[in-house]
């Protein structure tokens, strides 16, 4: 099984990374980062760089496609060489899927059209303009498609990925390797449970990104 | 403020990656990924190579040092360079922490002695020939040493730092930019909950290396 998961500049890195862990350590599974322009892409806090060996057209037919959020999410809307290349291994993808802002890049290719999907709690809106339905939970599941919420969610989604492709034993052996017995100091994940200080707070930073 | 990530060949990503989405968002503060050997340095699992370009001594006075697990643990044991500058940062940090197996080569490094810590739970048992009281919990704080346990832990341990190095109100606020409001699908993260067939099999693909 080929796993490709998408890069790009100033990249979230959680966001990828989080379900990597989970995908690549699934038996018999290859998993290859891609990206339009490989090489050295860092990421959008400026201190973490990832060296992508691939670029999209090394990687034609994966049984799973991923593509995660982050500031440089905004530069990868336009339609070119990354939606062509989304929109052509969705035709024979497994599971076309998403983390955070990157359900933003999947609603602008056009694969999402008419489907249920998430973002990251401040992105949620953008994707009616696409003709997708924003869904807020944590992860969506819609057909062969799966979005998850923001960064941190997409160890949940890869969980759930992981069961309907090799099984709940397989699954649970994963969470238990990567010892996923998630124990936040705060519960203040999630605009509705957060002190409403903190989400006044954050909406304020974000806004300049996603009001902007 | 600055924070020091260490890296070696085939660490394990989210170990590091986990604690990095925290700690590179709080205000005014510098990440840094070091290692021993800059360059292109390749995980755990042969798919993901982040690229360093910070050694050792380029980083002399963290506040904060942060060191992670993987298979590669095993060949950072010996006394060397790696645990001269564990010991020298040590001496001026105000928290020196581990994520997983990292506790085993801070422990080895002697920084850790007399004092409690945790790792993954396959490698708990190795703590004590270092002098250092084994301890069951997600994360375990003790003076200025934070451990986390296996892999994912080191989110929950960079939030609990986060909150003592800039306050609750901002751990909150980078909990909710990265939505970290878990929902795992199976309750398998812990020895004490998973499945006993999936303790035993994870047990049995781990042995080689923990036991070996």
């Amino acid at each position: 099984m080929k796993v490709a998961i998408v890069l790009y500049p100033r990249f979230t890195s959680m966001d990828t990374v989080g379900p990597y862990e989970v995908l690549a350590r699934l038996p018999d599974t290859e998993v290859i980062y891609v990206a339009e322009q490989p090489g050295r892409l860092t990421n959008d806090l400026g201190s973490l760089t990832i060296d992508v060996a691939a670029s999209l057209d090394d990687v034609t037919d994966p049984e799973v496609v991923l593509i995660g959020g982050g500031p440089g999410q905004a530069d990868q809307m336009s339609d070119g060489k990354l939606h062509e290349w989304l929109r052509a291994v969705d035709q024979t993808s497994a599971w076309t899927t998403s983390v955070c802002t990157g359900s933003l890049i999947l609603a602008a290719s056009g694969v999402l059209a008419g489907r249920r999907a998430t973002s990251h709690w401040m992105a949620l809106d953008q994707l009616p303009q696409f003709d997708v339905i924003p869904t807020k939970e944590r992860v969506v599941i819609d057909g062969k498609y799966a979005t998850a919420a923001g960064v941190s969610a997409g160890v949940d989604m890869a969980l759930t990925l992981a069961a309907q492709l090799k099984g709940e034993q397989e699954a649970q052996a994963v969470q238990l390797i990567i010892e996923y017995a998630p124990e936040p100091p705060y519960d203040a994940g999630s605009p509705d449970s957060a002190p409403a200080a903190v989400v006044a707070d954050v909406r304020k930073r974000l806004s300049a990104r996603f009001d902007g």
